[in-house]
């Protein structure tokens, strides 16, 4: 079954957007078992538009076509399919009530650009926009079912979940039934990590119809596990499998699945076993702050911050000792420590966690280089502080320093079992 | 002239990654005056290559391939290249003896994978990679001129900028001076930018050889112009006076231009003016504090800030009266007055930032619901304070409100003079 996506736009192919349908898309789709082989994008021009479904129609059974459904005069994808197709543009009565009585709930009238969006080619599947107006729409043209979605990535996203991927996926000519997960990993590289788990891939070991790959998102990897077969619980004890295995080799460094970050990860963890967290920052600059208080409900488990960017401030509000400073300097580990222990004792949190280091690209000494950085954790058991040296561009060294401080608290959380 | 961009890649039909490079090329041309009219992505698949290089062939005059140039050996985009263009792969010497030096600097041998690098179509032209080892490589076939990237956007980006722009600029059929600029704009919504310039639009006006286009980056949005001319300084006179013309009618959005951002613009006017910055922040939870130490050098000009995520945090730390968060609560004007004072006075700063809201998506009430946010000012002149209400998604709300707290910092610092 071969695939295409067309993505339709001028805003694409002027370089305005990044084309995230694409990604989204093939993503999906690999996770299923499928291939997309290709991708193709052009402007909002009615003879590019037809050049381009022709092409599909000849090279591909499915086309996924996004864009130009939109109420507006530049908005004219169905038509020029409907022409090309040699169908007419019917009335679907169905769609033009349902968007009636969703302008009604509106409170707005229903305008002749939006009656325009219900209508469809003569034969065509019409699938409920829960997102916004325009239809998505299924229609064959040669051997390809072509299907159209709204250029709106909230809108695209919620018509392919629910209706076209089922559809595709049934549409397979064996029935087949697939699972995939996604493992979390931070702390390793994607070349260490396919390096461990190389002789796992397809048709190498005892593990069938499973694919393993990697997506790469600094400082992060994630590992795509996609498992199917005729049978749904094998498919299901395929993927059981192939995690087991992938986590027999490099567990340590998977932090969670699918939608989990550290930060959501580290929070769950905390409200788990009734912990209070506060953070003192200097090279991060309120990045880990910024990250924990990305979650909702962090209000709970989270007391506050203090990004300590001079040492004034790590004196006077964290009380870190002028005479430590002086002697060992701010990027030491006597002075994360002070820092990590001084916002523990001002908010009376469980943890403090502390940074501190040189982000560059200037600031750096021969004994402290530049990616130089010191990291605390103090808890009642004690303070931590460990060192590391991450020469790195300013904001990929401050992520990957928030990071690593997260992944600390994150092994002292599971470490209290 | 056509422009084709063909990006080559597994990963690219996977999903694993966001196909940036066709932004990137789209956007860059955009901004010179071409037009790209075809994307297109194929596997890392010698017979799907090759099909797409035939039909670039065809279709376009111009073709920019990305991926497949590296040194591993699922990077055969040249080889299918050379078999497709009925050219033999020859050994560029010089490029070779400019590999060797470079492994030498590196202390590393030339692996024979590296040396293949070197080999590129019989009458290619080779452009040197200052970033990588993949040079980039020119060659005809039919009427196309294609120009071969690796997929690394940095290396991509390089090669680009210091040789193929230049040549797919000189290679016009009139010799064309372009120029271009972005105006960064915040505080007006990409719709309300297009009403209010909508009637300066190419042909409309005055203004011959001009372009305009929008570039949403939320909470900002960017102005694209693009001016040319067969006179050098016509061109220039053009994005002028077009420039110019945008001013005029929104000028008080633009904060910026090219690579400018919000907290680096804040930051130079800080350092002009030698004035010191700390920040308090409840809902934005670090953000303002993480993007103002984003720029290199903010320590020069940033004291410190406070996350005071809790009650406490605000009366210990910043010295907020428990009457006030007792009597009017912690999402108040006089609690961001305080907090806004409290953090001046402590870290003695010449300004001081305060944000205090709501961001949800629970924490609501009917007299203050979520999205009510304060966000206060204080300076040697005093205290302001300003209340919005801005329901959105929780990043996107954390987002805003650091930008407005900048704006308005930045407002400020410009009635300096």
């Amino acid at each position: 079954m071969i695939i295409e996506i067309l993505t339709i736009g001028d805003e694409l192919l002027s370089g305005n957007v990044v084309n995230t349908n694409q990604s989204y898309l093939s993503d999906k789709l690999w996770l299923a078992g499928f291939q997309v082989e290709y991708h193709s994008s052009v402007r909002d021009d009615a003879s590019k538009i037809k050049e381009a479904l022709l092409l599909a129609a000849d090279r591909a059974d499915i086309v996924l076509v996004s864009g130009g459904l939109g109420p507006t005069a530049d908005d004219f994808t169905l038509e020029i399919a409907a022409k090309t197709f040699k169908k007419k543009l019917v009335l679907d009565k169905n769609y033009l009530t349902y968007l009636e009585r969703l302008f009604t709930q509106w409170g707005r009238p229903l305008s002749e650009n939006n009656k325009k969006q219900a209508y469809v080619p003569q034969g065509a599947q019409t699938f409920m926009n829960k997102v916004g107006t325009a239809p998505g729409v299924g229609v064959k043209y040669k051997k390809a079912h072509f299907y159209f979605f709204p250029g709106v990535p909230a809108e695209l996203k919620q018509i392919f979940s629910d209706f076209v991927f089922p559809e595709i996926i049934s549409s397979r000519k064996e029935k087949i039934f697939f699972e995939s997960k996604i493992l979390k990993c931070f702390g390793a590289a994607e070349a260490d990590l396919d390096l461990a788990l190389k002789d796992l891939y397809i048709n190498r070991l005892d593990i069938e119809n499973v694919r393993i790959g990697f997506r790469a998102h600094f400082p992060e990897t994630y590992i795509k596990l996609s498992a199917w077969d005729k049978d749904a619980k094998k498919a299901k004890g395929q993927l059981f499998l192939a995690e087991s295995k992938v986590k027999e080799r490099v567990e340590k460094y998977v932090y969670g699945e699918g939608e989990d970050t550290l930060e959501a990860v580290v929070g769950k963890l905390l409200i788990e076993h009734k912990k209070f967290l506060s953070v003192a920052e200097s090279c991060t600059g309120g990045l880990i702050a910024n990250r924990i208080t990305n979650i909702a409900g962090s209000s709970s488990y989270f007391l506050g911050g203090v990004v300590s960017y001079s040492n004034e401030s790590k004196i006077k509000i964290l009380g870190v000792s002028a005479d430590t400073i002086k002697k060992q300097g701010a990027v030491s580990p006597q002075c994360a420590l002070e820092m990590a222990q001084g916002i523990r004792r001002i908010t009376k949190a469980d943890y403090g966690i502390s940074v501190t280091g040189i982000a560059g690209p200037d600031g750096g000494t021969l004994g402290k280089p530049v990616g130089t950085v010191h990291i605390a954790l103090a808890s009642e058991k004690g303070t931590k502080e460990k060192k590391f040296v991450l020469p790195r561009r300013r904001d990929w060294f401050k992520l990957l320093v928030s990071s690593l401080a997260l992944d600390g608290l994150r092994k002292e959380l599971l470490s209290l079992g």
